[in-house]
């Protein structure tokens, strides 16, 4: 290997391309690897973009993460599915994830603004058609909406398989980006007669409705107490 | 007008297209504008998909509504807002708006789904130059997060107007998606050991954090108390 040393352990950050160096408050950006992953953990909803016809599509799906790879499911049938089929070249991508975490509320207008982190990914999807990795991403797509219940679920069976097709996105053109803190006015604003400051935002999860079919003696999982 | 009538309200539901009829989930679609219209109250970050260099990027950002039109706003110096500068013929864009309502925990990993509401906006969107526009868009921005605040707040400056881009996108081509309700199981799992059911999701304000700089006798406005 000409002399060098390969690295004990991976890079912590993603290397910064033309298109992860934001143009527009790029001190908010970070590449940080332990960051986007978790970003990326705290979530399970992301916003899938591709391009159809020349146009773009942005479309709510579920993700999950394994290590340094995304899988993104669906019906064999549906649009994104079939465009990054294994014979093809794969499908362009913009995977999208954001958390809103407070509304900043400023003495001026302009100064309005959002707490929140997203972490963006370009690539390439392509189609998973290892029977194992595909086996591996279904259960890291239910594990990624509450931890530990892929094991406490029937897994899918060959005709379920057979209708389920999964892509596959490598972390590579990645960034994160975060804003946090409170109010940022002009000197000259602070002044002025309006409340400002921020009001946080957080999801919460509601008491568990069990299925009206469910079976006497199934009490609830311990995995839900600690969503 | 060769003798038809003009109607007297406009039309209830969008018209379908080829790009907003899904080939999943189609029963779970709509075109119904008092539900599109809701979906989009309800909300305020968008995630805006457009095509660069041909391929898809998808930025969170915010948006605000006023009857049949959206209206996004940027630096003058952000790519989508440079891209679909007046002197163009618009950019082409997708916007969608996602609410989780709650997950669903079937008993087959297959079945699990998550309750939510969306609308997703196809379009070309197009940089407002009319002055009077330009404010009634950044006033509906600002009241999108929090209804009332723009009457409360100093409105923005000709040094911060001429930093701002707004564009604006018609609601003409949009859909909505809609999943609610209980698992959905195969009969033949029902019997299985797994609990079942649905977990509600919402999102919840805490207290407001006031500014450190607040002055002295400002008290929290009324209509932070209805968020």
């Amino acid at each position: 290997m000409r002399g060098t040393q390969q690295p004990t352990s991976p890079p912590a950050a993603y290397t910064p391309t033309d298109r992860t160096v934001p143009t527009r408050s790029p001190q908010r950006a970070s590449y940080d690897k332990d960051l986007v992953h978790a970003i990326l953990d705290e979530g399970y909803v992301c916003h899938l973009g591709f391009v159809r016809d020349g146009a773009p599509v942005v479309l709510p799906t579920l993700y999950g993460r394994i290590g340094e790879r995304l899988y993104v499911h669906g019906s064999t049938g549906s649009r994104p599915m079939r465009m990054s089929d294994a014979s093809d070249p794969g499908l362009a991508v913009c995977l999208t994830v954001t958390h809103v975490d407070g509304l900043v509320l400023a003495r001026s207008a302009f100064h309005h603004s959002i707490n929140y982190r997203s972490v963006v990914v370009h690539g390439i999807a392509h189609q998973v058609t290892d029977p194992a990795e595909r086996q591996t991403a279904l259960d890291a797509l239910v594990d990624q909406v509450v931890p530990g219940r892929s094991r406490d679920s029937r897994p899918a069976n060959k005709k379920e398989l057979a209708a389920t097709a999964v892509i596959r996105l490598d972390l590579d053109e990645v960034s994160a980006k975060v804003r946090t803190g409170g109010v940022s006015d002009e000197p000259e604003d602070l002044a002025l007669p309006h409340w400002a400051g921020v009001i946080p935002v957080r999801k919460e999860y509601g008491a568990p409705q069990a299925d009206a079919d469910l079976s006497p003696g199934i009490a609830l999982p311990d995995y839900l107490g600690s969503l």
